[in-house]
């Protein structure tokens, strides 16, 4: 069975001493009383939430998996999981980062960023039902009309309701502009909404006494395409004035899908059939409401392969120092035993390595993204607002994407180092492989993503926001350059800083003649793009740890950094040789090849 | 749900356009007579077994698994996979290539392996109950005993009974010199064998009278390690002296595992106690016959994946056709459907694309390597035998590991055209990734693979047999050097062939300085030759099809082979430039990381 321990210091390292986040709350009016103290100990019990109540779910829940009643509707999940939920409101866990008009917290996102990390370290499934109402709301708290947000922001803040996002329908996923479901007006100013949506994460459970769908549909004389899809809130059961509930609506399971990992989350089929819904937002507009909620999603899964990476890493260290196996190449090491652990073998090593140096990387951007957020949100001066916005719409498709075809790697090389025992459910490092797959497929496939940023966040500004990354690349680059001992984390982020520049430009000429070349270098620019983003925050990483033991801490912490650093550079960054080659390649290797496709 | 056709005419191709097999069949006296329409015969036949008979049970066997009643120690396997099983046996299937000396139909391995490819894209589950028995086959032939061979080998020939090979134990998978199963002679000249295996495939079933176990067990004077293990043959049920089924064996399954796949397969924990055994091969000599049995089930394993890569392509390539989705950036293609046919975009054909690019050169590599192994038993001249061993030698850990981590990404990316469908147990292809992933896991894990390639076969003979394989390359240079239609397929293998004889050399004198330094290097250095090995391949099909094309054949075969290749050179291959730059980077980065592991 697997274990899991809350990696803690390495958070706080990130936050405290490369970040500096609370520095920057200082700046921010709603968190500027927001220290390293407050955030240690909500993240340290966190942890405990993670570790003592999610974790100890999470196999059995793949196990048992969800359960559909098709007689009432209803969906059972896994033992414990309705009971673990309960304690989660309890704890106040659901209203970490919410508005205290709401009745929230109003901890920085950063906070809330860290805390879910563990939460799906711990259980992904489960964390997913929590998880998925985080998106309600923050699509409802922009969006919704003062008497919605009246009626559901507190109950998605307690945890007492949930929310899910239904976007998806048999026939469209990416191509929202295809959806089929209808939304009638009715006399009272609600409207009556029909169609059949699939894949609703969390979309029917018992956790809740309640269940807010928000629903994307079209009006009658809507135009085709995606502009003319509305956005409305359909709850499970209708809501009286007072807030208390009223009768069931028609909106309800009509199956459960049959999936390759997240077992203990329920992907439903939502039926809705002639269900009363009120507007989101204004007419047509649907698709920018719901972007709201998207973003956040693209973040959150992104931080769902960091906890997954993370964990898998914690368990094939653990097996690796363990097991013992052969004998190190280079001589004996453990003497006293008939062989070695397998942590000896150079390629053991580079396998764990690999997870450990994507978690912390991945750990890094995505704090990084939510101090971003918090920023968007919070700051006082508009233009870092809006600058902040701009960062994190373009770090957004790199944190959905890179982070998790890195997990997906990651958990797979965790599982190896298992061998055979990592194909066995026992071991748990299989659901591991198995849940971390989805997050490259849903909210928007890693292609798409890299198509967002590319063709829309890159070239679609003139490489603008990019630029502005580079600037912060190029601040650190002037700031360590004649620094000896940072040359070995610098010199790769300057070289690789100066080969996008010049192929981004390329690039955007080749894809104004011809559209294609866009899309055939998308993916591989994505993860160049990734490369240079972890890079910048090793160096970062490297550079904090340096200047601590150069001021004489002996923290064998830093070290530790510095030697996953080191690989870092020497083993993973290099990827971009080839990526930079393949995305020259260009699109005419692929495109000519109708006969080889027929 | 998904489709499946065999591939006939692409193994064609291979077999008689590009390697010539009948040509080379006129000096094995065996298969002297064995000409192409014999092979396309059954080929084409054996085609119809796989599509019609394995491939309706392979979500099904999926799905049901396999049942252990701990009363009985029976196992039941899926609805239909005994049946399948008696049609197997009956249309002859089991004897294909095995020695007409023991009812064996004699045809060459090549033959064989294409039969098995289909199999495996049918249904891998099923295909090991007698896949495994080819090797329990092939160590008898090779090491039994007059009196072993005529009781097991019609039986196994003809499908009658089944074989295993156990080897694992619950503490040993990788290094079998620490295996603690005891064998005490008898008096009668058998042996008494105790002791626990686990892992042990098609351990148990109810598709046969009998199963034959292959058990690795020490004597009681056996000297410690791998160098006092000794071989035995364990029957289910004993045999009498007239062939008949004596009384159980004291040899059961005690248990069944719980898989991340292969879930048709019963993947036994089996129990020895006091069974009765007799030896194969010499005392103490056990690894050396078993490895007989490891290097056809290497191959084998190497087929499983391109199976796998087959049919997830042809799911895929389907299902891109079908799935409309979007618009191509490059401007509407079906003006007739409210979007395009997702094979439009680049990244999907890209995906594709490299599934069938891991196909075909998986195909031209395995094809290569049966024709090595029937030379190597069959042909007149000793040293033609000899060179053909060592080669077949040298590319084993190839097939198995480049094929099998080239499987799992091809069925990952075809899975990933579906979007979320693809996670859908419904759909078929997250069984391909789950299947898939047990490939790079056993008979020797993909890292053990690269060991044995850079440790054992290329430094251990000083590149001797590495410099062999490099004439090929030389001799297709020379060849076609000044065919200026041939250069984009000649100049990549041509560069890479210069780089990794100098990095051998370089390897080989660091390895010897340091051990690490080549288990540092060994994974990067397996995928760079595999790269090299294919595209040798790739070239030679290209070869072909230019010639066939100038002398006016206008299949249009020859234009998608050559499209394929164009994609191969231009969007896989150049993974070597990043690989070798990995394998240089040393060991130290991986060695000196014990605070990063801490």
């Amino acid at each position: 069975m697997p274990t899991y321990t809350p990696p803690l210091r390495d958070m706080q390292f990130v936050m405290h001493e490369v970040l500096k986040v609370s520095d920057e709350f200082k700046a921010l009016p709603p968190h500027a009383e927001v220290d390293a103290d407050t955030i240690n100990a909500v993240l340290e019990e966190g942890g405990k939430f993670a570790a003592e109540v999610a974790f100890p779910l999470n196999i059995s829940g793949d196990t048992e998996g969800c359960k559909l009643d098709k007689s009432t509707h209803e969906v059972t999940t896994p033992q414990g999981f309705k009971e673990a939920y309960a304690k989660y409101v309890e704890g106040g866990w659901a209203a970490l980062s919410c508005d205290p008009a709401y009745g929230g917290q109003g901890l920085p996102f950063v906070v809330n960023q860290c805390f879910y990390e563990m939460m799906n370290s711990a259980n992904q499934a489960w964390t997913m039902y929590p998880g998925l109402s985080h998106g309600a709301y923050e699509c409802l708290h922009a969006h919704g009309t003062e008497e919605q947000k009246k009626i559901y922001l507190p109950k998605l803040t307690s945890g007492e309701w949930t929310g899910t996002m239904c976007l998806t329908e048999p026939h469209c996923g990416t191509d929202l502009g295809l959806l089929r479901t209808k939304a009638e007006p009715q006399a009272d100013g609600t409207y009556k909404i029909t169609g059949a949506k699939i894949f609703i994460s969390a979309g029917e459970h018992d956790m809740t006494s309640n269940i807010v769908h928000l629903v994307l549909a079209r009006l009658p004389d809507a135009p085709v395409g995606s502009k003319g899809i509305s956005l409305f809130v359909v709850p499970k059961f209708k809501v009286n004035a007072d807030g208390s509930l009223g009768e069931r609506n028609a909106i309800y399971c009509g199956g459960l899908e049959h999936k390759m990992g997240i077992h203990g989350n329920a992907t439903a089929q939502i039926v809705i059939d002639g269900a009363t819904g009120t507007m989101v937002g204004q007419p047509n507009k649907g698709l920018a409401a719901m972007f709201v909620m998207m973003n956040a999603a693209r973040l959150g899964v992104g931080n769902q392969s960091l906890g997954l990476t993370e964990v898998a890493y914690q368990n094939a260290l653990a097996y690796a120092k363990d097991r013992i196996q052969m004998r190190s190449l280079s001589g004996t090491k453990a003497k006293d035993k008939p062989a070695d652990p397998i942590i000896v073998h150079p390629d053991v090593r580079k396998m764990l390595l690999t997870a450990k140096a994507y978690a912390e990387g991945g750990r890094a951007l995505q704090c990084f993204c939510a101090l971003l957020l918090d920023k968007e949100l919070s700051h006082p001066d508009e233009k870092v607002r809006k600058e902040s916005g701009e960062m994190l719409a373009l770090l957004t498709p790199i944190v959905k994407a890179f982070i998790t075809d890195n997990g997906y790697e990651a958990a797979t090389m965790c599982q190896q180092v298992f061998g055979g025992h990592g194909y066995i459910k026992e071991w748990g490092m299989e659901q591991y492989v198995r849940d971390a797959r989805i997050n490259m497929i849903y909210e928007g496939t890693n292609t798409i993503q890299s198509l967002d940023l590319l063709g829309r966040k890159i070239l679609g500004n003139n490489g603008a926001t990019l630029k502005k990354f580079g600037k912060l690349v190029g601040q650190l680059v002037e700031e360590e350059g004649v620094n000896e001992k940072m040359a070995e984390f610098i010199n790769p982020i300057a070289y690789l800083g100066d080969q996008m520049t010049k192929f981004t430009t390329e690039i955007g000429f080749r894809g104004m003649q011809n559209p294609d070349e866009v899309g055939a270098a998308a993916v591989d620019y994505l993860r160049v793009a990734g490369h240079l983003v972890f890079g910048y925050f090793f160096a970062r990483m490297a550079q904090v740890a340096l200047r601590e033991i150069a001021a004489g801490n002996t923290d064998p912490f830093y070290q530790a950094k510095l030697q996953t650093a080191r690989f870092y550079f020497a083993k993973l960054f290099p990827e971009t040789a080839t990526l930079m080659r393949t995305a020259r390649a260009g699109s005419k290797v692929l495109m000519d090849t109708d006969l080889a496709l027929a």
